[in-house]
């Protein structure tokens, strides 16, 4: 994948690289929950997850939020994705407005899309989500929800600062805000644990955190979990899917069981963020030699480096040039709200190796002076 | 389970008893795709599912269903609830009619619900839905799909004839009706195969067909298809959710694709007829000779024996009375779409054994005598 200049590297997938995928953890998992013979696990599960998953899930993240997490306020959902948009089903109307931050992901807007809501973006300064812009906006909106992606965000990479993150809490009680938090990054810092997740307010405020194991394991399982209180989650749970297929995953929440059980999911947790911390410093050590006119905050975690180029270029008018150089990204005008960010790019560094890294950017900085070249 | 006066016998649960549930075949399976070590089963998946699988689901349905499937005409779901889900997000907007069978499966009633649709209820026959009943709703109403059940009908264990599938399949055409065929009980004959599935239509009329593992294989794994054109397949494939999660349940898939290449699936689902033909005869034996005023059609597959009780009774005044005899089942009501079949059960012979089955009935008969005595 490396060598090979004819392959594509493209810096727009936002997954790991096959290699890093636990198949013999996932074998010796399936086999221990299987040999046990509980056949619970292939039946229509309990609505809000087995509790016996939930009961192990709540320990780690107990030990890997470092706070306390209790199995009733956990339910088992399909993946972060198919929590979201359970969230809509049930907690918005079409029509309904909601706010996102300014940029936020691209896909959770066509999830919003699909529901037929009204979104409103809220920019972000160093410390996430501004409180100034998102006061004024209420003012002037009754937002049925604000998304956000507190930490190691996606796209911009950029983390909430503990100080905003009770602010922004603060905000959900005095105006009874629903704030719906994509926290499936909180668990990939490279060293530095980020603030609290926004999962420790679900007791004072309005919250339901989303989590998922397709960033910490593997994103095949569709397996994840929504944080919140009882009466939020109860409001989820009285859903016609969830009555229907009782309860999302069983089958796979028993074999995540045992990956809890066996110590697995730890350990491939820990081994993938040294690996993503050394392909995010290689990336940025790359960009810094390469693209020396481009900006960027070197992360701290997740999958992503948000580049700005000069102003004057657009990344839309870019990506075909890059293609003929081999290389890809998401332009930044998909994750706004607003047609903003026309001059930046998203990068993950979690599909390819350091070689791959070193030979993206090549392509990419190539591109870029072509591109110069022939705006001149 | 069936020995104990203590436990209650509740026929309303739709679901396979755990002994029937195939933890052996699956640890197999498991092991068998995951020995292999494609990761590819780990990763975000193709939006319409592994293509190794469908091609795989392809043949297990082109031999079970007596009649060519194509992989093409095949997305991976996961189930045939979130697929009826995803359906409503893509083919309705809150407000649109859409027309069911009278009675009807209720939580499906449930995800209509969610989704904000007006529902009108079509009569069924002996041959299924009433197609003069259908032609008379579609010149008062413009539904955004038809709601049907063709074999074994959740509730009602009835079968639409080849006949009006043709019927019904010509009246798709006429109107441009959207059907959704339920088709999870197609499979679960006793022994004579239904007419072909509304699947088989797929090619020449509006039809989408879902199917799903949970009733011939085990719930738990929460893994279905949705069988339709490449034009319908490709108006759902545009979900946000579909986008973001990368394919439904591929971890799934590729160990149900061991599954079906090993044989256990075909193994497996014809015990299970086995098992449920004599499970029903065994039901149907025990009313005729306890409940001999009440009125059934003795089913030819799938799950349901639907009662009709003198007229004078009301289900869901014996259900407190039944519960204290230690029997439960699912009052008539609930499957209407407005407020019939008053004096209807539906029973579930799935979940229990022969001789649970001969209690449940002898607790039901206890109920119904009491009831007609406190009612005189």
């Amino acid at each position: 994948m490396t060598d090979n200049p004819l392959d594509v590297i493209d810096f727009g997938d936002g997954q790991p690289s096959l290699s890093l995928l636990p198949v013999d953890a996932l074998r010796t998992a399936a086999d221990h929950c299987l040999t046990r013979g509980d056949a619970a696990l292939l039946q229509y599960g309990a609505d809000q997850g087995d509790v016996g998953f939930r009961e192990s899930l709540a320990r780690f993240l107990t030990h890997r939020y470092a706070t306390p997490v209790s199995a009733e306020h956990l339910m088992v959902s399909a993946g972060a994705s198919q929590a979201l948009d359970l969230v809509c089903t049930r907690f918005t109307q079409p029509g309904d407005t909601i706010l996102v931050e300014e940029p936020t992901y691209f896909l959770a807007l066509e999830v919003f899309r699909d529901h037929g809501l009204r979104v409103v973006g809220i920019p972000l300064d160093h410390d996430g989500i501004q409180l100034d812009a998102l006061r004024d906006a209420l003012t002037r909106h009754r937002p049925a929800l604000l998304y956000t992606i507190p930490s190691f965000q996606n796209p911009s990479g950029s983390t909430m600062s503990a100080a905003r993150r009770e602010q922004l809490a603060e905000v959900s009680r005095e105006h009874d805000l629903l704030i719906v938090a994509d926290e499936v990054y909180q668990l990939l810092d490279f060293g530095t644990a980020p603030p609290p997740p926004l999962a420790t307010h679900v007791h004072a405020a309005r919250v339901l955190s989303l989590g998922s194991f397709s960033k910490i394991c593997a994103p095949g399982l569709r397996l994840g979990w929504i944080q919140g209180s009882p009466a939020l989650l109860e409001h989820l749970l009285q859903s016609g899917v969830v009555h229907s297929g009782g309860g999302l995953n069983p089958f796979v929440s028993g074999v995540v069981n045992s990956l809890l059980d066996l110590g697995l999911a730890d350990a491939g947790l820990d081994a993938l963020r040294g690996i993503y911390a050394e392909r995010s410093a290689v990336l940025c050590r790359a960009l810094r030699e390469e693209l020396p006119m481009a900006t960027f905050v070197e992360p701290r975690g997740g999958y992503f480096v948000w580049v700005q180029l000069s102003s004057v270029m657009s990344a839309s008018q870019l990506l075909p040039i890059a293609a003929a150089e081999g290389v890809g990204y998401r332009a930044g005008a998909l994750f706004s709200s607003r047609d903003g960010f026309a001059s930046a790019l998203r990068l993950s560094f979690a599909h390819y190796d350091e070689a791959a890294l070193l030979h993206g950017v090549h392509r990419l900085a190539r591109a870029i002076a072509s591109y110069s070249t022939s705006a001149e």
